[in-house]
């Protein structure tokens, strides 16, 4: 089609083998891979097309009514190729059992500005293709990070970058003691999306071990599970939402996960999750990155120690974010950037260093060069780490609540009154306080047996915690908001500006 | 010292924990580690250090009377630095005990030309070093092959080899299943030397995984077996040598290991010798590589699949080569430079790719240029590959016999007399012969309690192979000669070009 090297190629898709295909095939071809986060609002989509100006767009057919405009919209694209899944169409879903999970309802038919269709298209092409020798320092991918503040920000990783985290990441993981790491044995299938840094690399390591690999379209909870079920799935990873959704389903059915190894990340686990996640059969590795950092930087380790924990402590050793992985430093760094000690008490932001972290933001140097000011990457994330080495995020540094002078863990909260039986899910923010400057505010979605639960009985779980000296009396919140559903960032973090957001004009 | 970026370092050491802070602290210096092999003639030992040129030398006391007159025999040698280990000083061994075992019986007190005692030297400095921060491309080791003719060759690997060898082939053990893969809980002992190809990085991969490490001094088969049980050693590595060496000790003691995993290479391993392992609580796990390569190319895959093997089969397939472990490719060519196909039966010179092989020799740019003949690089072993990957060495280019104008594999027929009761170990070489060209000759060590045994016995086992049809009928040899002691080269291959000589020279 006369795309050539250095030309961004667009992927427009749920998790499938095609998109396995591209993950390898573009940037192979010395191509860069867009993987466009298609969760985002549209005008945030398109936002990101116009940024990294691809030349060519792999189109799933679920996202024609979206894209239907781009040929005028987003003028860098000349080729569309077709997409098509009818074998998963969301449509002949029964709707009773897939229920709340909104199936899809529209799918458009191939429309005639495209180049055709992919298999179509693959099949005509001849089997052998020359794939050719450059510099390992070429760009291989990019994709936008959906931002707390701003538009969205394009990171950018090398062939090298990709080879390197996939060997640590993998690595990290495979030591770990049975029934806890990737094996050549195992079955994967990813639940972070293939469209969210790489799908943390995995499909890249999965291929590169030889594994069987399933892939799961969009993310149906009924259908995941019976994919596990079904493929017995082995390995996965993903945020704490789609955990949440898992165990939901799974109980659901009355059943229980057979040893399925989960990668978490994304955001914090709190305990409850983590209790109710062993009880159900996944042996769960907690772990830290970020979209700047392609994305792993840290990885639970589990051996003879972890074994012989009390569940207590190790649910605890759980929640936290494990160890950095080979070829990672990390330094937590007060506010004038003075290197704090690894106590596991001292707090100051996380920053980094690894081959593999984004050398800037695309076509965005200014945002860049903050990001690596100090000649290190800034994760904005509060942390401490310690002696053995441990890492435990305590709060981003912008959702930390400072009260009466003094800081309050957000995470700390939620983690308290995640145990009572009642709460779904929990978010702790800052609101503005006139005396306190500010004070925390505690959002709670209740279980739906739990409807009539009161704001007090979960408080209550706050001041037993000061009894006993988890935490100090001015962190527990003034008062607790209940919603429906909790609002969450598109890959399925607490989204904690719009929650400031909405109190702000009151509408929680 | 004076020494600066780019100066050689040469070590001559058993296995120490000094020797361990040398593989670090010299390359992260900029500086080259010349690693010496000790165990070659005093005159070949001389010939490497002075083909690579260090400046310094970290010498054991054991060493002295080898390099009392380096001083003006190895000119280049500015300072030499006094390595003591007096705890493991083994002529203070009991000697019943270690028996056959030649523990050293000299050892020099410090003398007055080297600059210092090691221990004191690093004492009196600082506990300070800022590393600096240098290209990845430089030259970090280097090291000299015992080579089958010809004055040793120098190969040389580079901050960046060395990283990814040790990723790549920590990861690929490390995904082997329960028993036989690496894990954050071993506790590691190197059974290779350290001056033998970076003791196969392991020393490196054991470091960056944070493991417990035993370091043995010189190889006695008491001590090695002491230590392991000891430590509870659970992961090492070695060539068969050591395999035989281990499990007599361990029977002479009525024990058996207690799942030691053992990675085994430098020579393929027979059938009989795997049982034995076996059956002695040692679970192994084959590879192939070699000095010119870092050295891991290839390691032995378990999972499902091999697990559910029934004995035969599976003693069969650990004793093949593994499959390529990631990131190296592997071809087999004819004579002509045409690959063949990998259907496990075409043989060929295997040649390999991937980023950690020695980009040349040392000072011998003719011998680099033919080593890399076609942009591959050769590796002189004939192999097959089967189509699921797994890579079968049949024979060393120069040890390959041609009877009647068909090849012999004399790996196949040292298999076969293998199983023989009586064989403690066999070698099978080509002898010239009027008639034919060559014909397979076979050597034999009898075990003691085995010294009547009859050449006819063993030819026996031959004669059974052809009739079901492993083996061709002019693949039986002639006659079977008996030996005290098989010839082997200074890291315990058999020794086949000794041999042949001795035969010409009709020694044996």
């Amino acid at each position: 089609m006369g795309l050539q090297a250095g030309d961004v190629v667009a992927v427009m898709d749920w998790d499938s083998h095609r998109y396995l295909e591209a993950y390898f095939a573009v940037p192979m071809s010395g191509m860069i891979l867009q993987t466009v986060n298609v969760r985002l609002a549209e005008d945030k989509v398109l936002y990101t097309i116009n940024h990294a100006k691809p030349k060519a767009l792999l189109l799933n057919a679920e996202f024609e009514p979206m894209a239907k405009n781009y040929r005028h919209d987003a003028p860098s694209i000349e080729k569309i190729i077709w997409l098509d899944d009818t074998e998963l169409d969301d449509t002949k879903l029964d709707n009773e059992k897939y229920g709340e999970y909104e199936p899809q309802t529209e799918r458009s038919s191939m429309p005639d500005y495209v180049e055709g269709e992919y298999e179509s298209l693959l099949a005509a092409a001849s089997d052998a293709f020359d794939f050719p020798d450059f510099d390992e320092n070429t760009i291989a991918t990019t994709f936008y990070t959906s931002g707390t503040t701003g538009d969205p920000k394009g990171v950018f990783f090398t062939h090298r970058q990709i080879v390197l985290q996939t060997l640590a990441s993998t690595l990290a993981s495979a030591l770990n003691a049975e029934g806890q790491g990737a094996r050549y044995n195992d079955v994967y299938m990813p639940m972070t999306p293939l469209f969210h840094v790489h799908a943390w690399c995995w499909p890249y390591g999965a291929t590169m071990i030889g594994l069987k690999q399933v892939y799961p379209g969009r993310y149906l909870a009924p259908r995941l599970v019976d994919l596990i079920e079904q493929h017995k799935v082995t390995l996965s990873h993903g945020v704490p939402a789609i955990l949440q959704m898992l165990l939901k389903e799974m109980a659901a059915r009355g059943r229980k996960f057979d040893g399925l190894k989960l990668l978490l990340g994304g955001s914090k686990l709190n305990e409850g999750l983590a209790k109710a996640a062993i009880e159900s059969g996944i042996e769960f590795m907690s772990g830290f990155g970020m979209s700047e950092s392609c994305p792993v930087l840290s990885r639970a380790v589990f051996d003879d120690k972890t074994d012989s924990m009390e569940m207590k402590e190790q649910l605890n050793y759980r929640c936290l974010s494990g160890s950095p992985i080979m070829l990672v430093s990390m330094e937590i760094w007060d506010e004038s950037g003075k290197p704090q000690p690894m106590d596991g008490k001292s707090t100051g932001e996380l920053v980094i260093r690894a081959p593999w972290l984004t050398q800037s933001y695309f076509k965005n140097s200014d945002a860049g060069n903050e990001l690596w000011e100090g000649g290190w990457m800034h994760t904005q994330d509060i942390a401490s780490i310690s002696s053995s080495g441990t890492l435990s995020i305590t709060d981003r540094l912008k959702d930390v609540i400072k009260s009466g002078g003094e800081w309050i863990s957000s995470l700390e909260v939620e983690t308290i009154f995640s145990f009572h039986p009642s709460v779904a899910d929990v978010a702790v923010i800052g609101v503005p306080d006139e005396r306190w400057g500010e004070r925390p505010l505690a959002l709670v979605v209740l279980k739906p047996d739990y409807a009539d639960t009161k704001a007090a009985d979960i408080l209550a779980l706050g001041l037993q915690a000061v009894e006993k000296g988890y935490l100090p009396k001015y962190g527990v919140p003034n008062e607790i908001k209940f919603l429906l559903e909790m609002p969450k960032t598109s890959v399925g973090k607490l989204d904690k500006k719009r929650m400031r957001m909405m109190c702000a004009e009151k509408l929680i």
